[in-house]
């Protein structure tokens, strides 16, 4: 994972993926006490940064490979993006995805094209199945985080969020990340390092599943003892990748670890302050911005809002939630 | 109202109003039959457009003017425009809003540092209180839509989409723009008019509060019978602008009527596709693009997403709405 591969990502991304907007507001900014920027990857394509990698890795493949068409396994928002992705190339995608994934995740990711195969989480091995899905089709299998060409392409966000906070006058803060297998957080922070040294990123987890929070702690890859029963759906993956740890390990500050109702409550103040809409996923972020503010330094925080793939009834409970 | 007004906006803008992203969404191209370009100004400074505007008047006038404070009468978005614009730049401000305007609108103008004055929309004179704050407080008023340097705020806005046009291919099109009392209609009218000729401007009202359609029918300024009673709260302005009418009778093309629920359901939509926040006045142009297709020419169109500042209970409401 190199500062070059990134910038190679970005050539061939750029027309295709949107240079997402970094959001701000003086409500936000004064419950965390310090100046929030978010970077909105929720108005990316799909409603999730998984379109940039997505793109970045089919783009890499060689045309031959390419027609025999990708396979790829996710509970909705890299199912999408590569759904997505693969369309606009031309390329056939078959999906493997747990049959209990957001309806949304299922129902748009088919529509963008893509067949789907649904699984059992609990009972099924998603892996296996994937590599008889490889065997049995010849197709490539577009990996969620642990793919070079994958990270490279989530850390084209890296490069924007260089730019944007250096247009806001921002040089030294900290850059909270929805983590999940560690993908965009490693492509973030290879970016930075290049772009923005003053810029330090830090994973950020739902309780419960903070697999990368102890994994830099320990400097192996540590593994949560559950694969669900958190609302933050999209960032439950069971372990840091083997390519992102060693990235994390040499450029990531400590992890931070937030609840379902911190998650939630971000959701609701990203509806009526910054006007996006953000699923708890990709709220962990924001909320570790506005409710953990002693474990950050500095006097402005950078977070990513990475998702936005939320069912309407869990919009509807955020947003009656207790306004503070 | 000329270009170079806008101009002259764009570079006392820069730097301080936001640079809104344009969204897309093959789902919402479908519905609408052909592709739909969402210009997001909800993701503006205070969640409308009308920062632009109030930036730019206030920061027209000169310095011993600004000095005695600015007031402005507003149901809420260019209160908060105003407010914001006025803190920036050190300036005091009163808004004098209706009661009834949506609390959250009400809330936000006083939190963003404006002594707020209440009237009651149905016994009081808006406009003679307004001149009253004016001559006893020697402030300068900034109106919402008749003022030439308001107007020039707006149409930054269209600089952008005609910009964000280009880059998307897009050469010919109905820009659909949510209409009250015209200053953005008029301002990206201007724009668009030396920038991208084939982009056609339309205006886009609530059912019932037509009275654009009307005067560009008509030629001269028609008024609305009644001033309350749609969702659309943003966009009920009794009748169009001296200064604004001649503009777009000048550059627009026939105007659009939404009702509430086609506005809701566009609300609904944006929401779950392009992932932003739309308050009903602020989806109104989305509406029409999505559901007044056969009143549409092209292949694609553009429309505004113009403010988001909405109540939490009418967004659950939106969200409960059947998805077709």
């Amino acid at each position: 994972m190199t500062p070059d591969l990134i910038a190679a990502a970005r050539d061939r991304l750029k027309g295709h993926a949107r240079v997402t907007p970094m959001l701000s507001s003086p409500f936000l900014d004064e419950i965390a006490g310090r100046r929030v920027l978010v970077k909105a990857e929720c108005l990316q394509h799909t409603g999730s940064f998984k379109y940039r990698g997505a793109r970045a890795a089919i783009s890499a493949l060689d045309p031959a490979t390419r027609a025999r068409g990708i396979c790829a396994a996710s509970s909705g928002n890299h199912a999408q993006g590569v759904a997505l992705a693969a369309r606009e190339m031309g390329v056939r995608a078959v999906m493997l995805m747990p049959a209990d994934a957001p309806r949304i995740k299922l129902e748009n990711t088919r529509a963008l094209g893509a067949e789907v195969v649904t699984y059992d989480r609990a009972t099924q091995d998603r892996d296996a199945l994937m590599l008889a899905l490889e065997a049995e089709r010849g197709m490539t299998l577009v990996r969620p985080f642990d793919d070079a060409q994958v990270i490279a392409g989530q850390g084209t966000c890296g490069l924007e969020i260089a730019e944007q906070a250096r247009d806001a006058g921002v040089e030294t803060a900290d850059v909270l990340v929805c983590c999940s297998g560690g993908g965009l957080t490693a492509g973030i922070a290879v970016a930075l390092a290049r772009e923005a040294p003053g810029l330090r990123v830090r994973p950020v987890e739902p309780e419960g599943f903070d697999d990368t929070a102890r994994s830099l702690r320990s400097g192996r890859r540590e593994t949560n003892p559950r694969q669900s029963g958190s609302l933050c759906d999209a960032i439950l993956a069971p372990a840091p990748g083997e390519l992102t740890l060693p990235v994390m390990l040499r450029h990531c500050g400590p992890g931070l670890t937030v609840t379902d109702d911190e998650a939630l409550r971000a959701m609701a103040l990203a509806l009526l302050r910054l006007k996006i809409v953000v699923e708890p996923g990709g709220a962990a972020a924001l909320a570790a911005a506005l409710f953990c503010r002693e474990s950050i330094q500095g006097e402005a925080v950078i977070v990513t809002a990475s998702g936005g793939n939320c069912d309407p009834a869990l919009l509807s409970r955020a947003m009656t939630l207790p306004q503070d």
